[in-house]
């Protein structure tokens, strides 16, 4: 917080950790019934999205080079496959319980990062692309997923009564 | 770009601009039958949400010191009030050139501030304020309104087939 580029660095991780808040708050507010809904008529479940939600943020730790996604699995049903795939989902009520754990970690972990550490090259850009295009490092992909999160709990919220 | 405090400074004005773009793609993709229609059943529809848009946008200038809004009337109807509050909207060909002309100023006018000029304080938080909440500045605006359009974005994408 002593010099420029650490308030640039705060008003993205703040932004990242809030749209964190909000949605979980959101989910909090949501029944497993309402979660079950589609958010408009033959689009995805609350269901899908909150599975979709935690495959994202869990494929953060290995992208910050901060360990194993906790859980992979999720890849193949709610990434590469859409909600009607026919493929099994966990229940709702386990997504619940990952959201969480994903997220507590990967709070953890990011707060251990040293703003040195968040402009450093992500795990999928190589070293020749990062020296042409510094801005792909550890802090866009904390921005680029807050976006991503907001753009869905725009969605999710529409099973609010 | 030559120092890291640009960097950061950058994703966050590159993030701005890349929600901006992906709304007028998704705008542009969809018919005025589309935007007429509600984004799930009894919720607000993309007229209005094209509308909020704009006047959240058209609101940044006063408040990043750039100037005046441009669509101050659509405060009171798209802001204020509710879709289904019985004021008149302006038509929807109406706010599609209104988006442009807004974004169009906006871009302009931020691309001219300096990255100093982008973590002074915004025009709605006092001096006493910002020395204690350094975050509080012109950068941070930019931020939370990329937020608020992926929020809304992910919303009116609802309304393609």
């Amino acid at each position: 917080m002593e010099n420029k580029d650490n308030i640039a660095i705060k008003i993205v991780w703040d932004s990242f950790k809030s749209n964190l808040q909000r949605a979980s708050k959101l989910l909090e507010e949501l029944s497993d019934e309402q979660l079950a809904l589609e958010i408009s008529p033959s689009k995805n479940t609350g269901h899908y999205l909150l599975g979709h939600l935690i495959a994202v943020n869990d494929n953060i730790l290995p992208l910050l080079g901060l360990g194993q996604s906790l859980y992979s699995e999720l890849v193949e049903v709610f990434i590469k496959n859409a909600d009607k795939s026919g493929l099994e989902k966990p229940t709702i009520s386990q997504l619940r319980k990952q959201w969480h754990v994903v997220n507590k970690l990967l709070l953890e972990k990011i707060e251990l990062l040293t703003y040195e550490q968040l402009l450093e090259k992500h795990t999928s850009v190589s070293n020749e692309d990062f020296a042409k295009e510094p801005h792909r490092n550890k802090l866009n992909v904390v921005l680029s997923r807050a976006n991503h999160l907001a753009y869905h709990v725009g969605q999710i919220a529409l099973l609010k009564k």
